[in-house]
């Protein structure tokens, strides 16, 4: 897949070269970081180094990172009832519409506690709607808005609904899996009280994330994995230390290169935009692209192309792009996320995600707007292709 | 740690090669398995081929998997009330007195719905007291009885077991983490309805397992992490590619070395075993000795000797072994096993484990004892260690 162009970063990032380094020395380590040998001392002492990394990452304290198999997981943790049972019965939990499955499933809430909270046209959370619904909503609450849109790019204003959250006595979960890397996703800065986030977005490896919390004094959620008293007693199970090494040494390179790469990652997004502008039919529409977005990420539509022939037809153009999130990519119906925004079911259908990182270059955005104008020539012409 | 002896296989065995290799060669897929394009359709792949030899292993049919984050995520998943809320109330799960931690917490069951079954003094399921309960006992209702006991190496009568809870119209679900490679784990001859699998105790990395159904018409239990597609719906979140490949390779591997291995194993124990009894103080107990045992597995005590002093004393000599299951190594308390098999206090706080595998040979089982008896000979003269 060498001469492959990779747009879909936002589904997966490609692995980071310092984090194949970290899961390889930790498969050697054969201990189980329960143990009390040199063997699980060794495997141990990888999960805690890898804990300050991931902690680092979002400028929280290392006891205040839980590992789990992923962001999904994370978010299912996070999004559960208070343990009282009194309490719980009246718990509610609000999403905003454009969240992640994992959370629109509503995690352990019932799904006749969880609400969806809607957005304006330009995708962001409507914030005069969630503070009309929170004057009338009783404590105990969660409220859980992503840092911005895995689709979209679309970044919410988090740090605003903290605050509304706050007042009214409830808790905010932020899933910031698209975040760390591209926009700063400091959990005090953000004022979430829980923050997801997941290893391979980051270029970690798949198969581990972690739910972080911004102070001691919140507790935890009850466990969702049970029966063992690893990460302090919050999820059992013996560690995927692999992938937690993984996790720790891409997160010290995100950290690390943050400065310098989010805005070369900007350059190339202005640069994508404008070639798409120039080199496209009438009717090109950026989504979201009147409010602030992700540096590495456009979501766009041409009257009249299909996105999943679009997809195929970059495909066989040597050319990876999604339409939309990889959870639904099996998915037919058009994205929960622009039906939200009030994009019109025949435009949505059209939407074709490109999502890049660290490793694109200038040169790889010029191939896939070379690519792009192949691909929609050949479509337009095609009368299948506007079979919408 | 080259020079070291790893004597410490039930907690985590030491990676095959052949894992390393798929784990490898997964970590450059850079496609998130959802994914329609070439990357995601070679990740799809690498999970798929891995199913296939998780699944035979157990002789299962490949949809017939469901991978997990390990063998705990794998017995929470399992060990799950009805979903229909009135079979939930009067739902039961008894499980034997010798499960792993997280079986004895019963997974989603309530805490007052979770009972616990005796074993002999050999430590076996007792079939008689089993069959009394469930003559009692109304539908519906979960057993969870091990396939062997990771302390001991006890092997359990799940066959038999199977026959009376599928009498009394019940499932059984079987931990099977410490089976494979060892002894028979087909999902057809032990008759369980669901199979848990760990991939780090037969040579995977850590941080994956499988719940594995008999047949397709036992529906798998809710969803314990929800909010996703994957895995036929009965587990979301984006797949841990690497480590499924890697158990995929090692499933593999363990299947196809089974029937030179567990009779070379057996070879080994019975040589530990001897030079054991030849080299101990009076009073050398080997628990479990009277039942069938894993052929990698012995647990050992000698009055005087505390096993928490003995584990850093071994290690000091560059020997790892466990003085328990290695989640619990952490406690103090004595074996939640050694307890329901009536063994004394005293004695079970003496308890040292010695497991190993493939790549232990006989010299390595030599070495062991001299270690024991330079270990034992300095314990037991120092006043310090009698101090139980």
């Amino acid at each position: 897949m060498n001469a492959r162009l990779y747009f879909d970063w936002n589904a997966t990032a490609p692995l980071r070269p310092e984090t194949r380094a970290a899961v390889l020395a930790a498969l050697s380590v054969t201990g189980n970081p329960s143990s009390v040998h040199a063997e699980g001392r060794a495997a141990r002492r990888l999960i805690e180094d890898a804990r300050e990394q991931v902690a680092a990452l979002v400028g929280a304290q290392p006891r205040n990172v839980v590992f789990t198999s992923g962001g999904t997981e994370a978010n299912v943790l996070a999004l559960t009832p208070p343990s009282d049972p009194a309490a719980a019965t009246r718990a509610k939990l609000l999403v905003s519409m454009v969240e992640h499955t994992s959370v629109l499933a509503g995690g352990r809430f019932p799904a006749s506690a969880v609400e969806q909270l809607p957005v304006t046209i330009s995708g962001e959370l409507d914030l005069s709607v969630l503070e009309r619904r929170l004057a009338r909503l009783a404590a105990p609450f969660v409220v859980s808005v992503m840092v911005a849109n895995n689709e979209t790019g679309v970044v919410q204003p988090v740090a605003r609904a903290a605050e509304l959250v706050h007042k009214a006595g409830g808790i905010l979960h932020v899933d910031a899996v698209q975040g760390p890397g591209r926009i700063s996703c400091n959990i005090s800065d953000l004022r979430a009280d829980f923050l997801t986030i997941s290893a391979h977005k980051i270029g970690g490896p798949k198969g581990v994330g972690a739910l972080i919390r911004r102070d001691a004094d919140v507790p935890f959620p009850t466990p969702l994995v049970t029966g063992g008293g690893q990460e302090r007693r919050s999820r059992a199970g013996t560690e995927n230390v692999p992938g937690i090494a993984g996790f720790g040494a891409a997160a010290a390179a995100t950290a690390r290169n943050f400065a310098s790469e989010a805005p070369r990652l900007r350059a190339l997004r202005e640069r994508l935009d404008n070639a798409l502008k120039a080199n496209s039919a009438p009717g090109l529409v950026v989504f979201g692209a009147d409010a602030p977005r992700l540096p590495n990420t456009t979501l766009f539509a041409v009257p009249g192309v299909r996105a999943e022939t679009a997809v195929i037809a970059f495909d066989l153009e040597g050319v990876a792009v999604s339409s939309g999130a990889a959870c639904s990519s099996g998915k037919v119906q058009p994205s929960h996320v622009l039906r939200a925004m009030g994009v019109p079911p025949r435009l949505a259908r059209g939407a074709v995600r490109v999502s890049f990182g660290p490793s694109t270059s200038e040169a790889d955005i010029d191939c896939f707007v070379c690519a792009w104008i192949k691909v929609s020539g050949a479509l337009l012409k095609d009368g299948s292709a506007v079979a919408a």
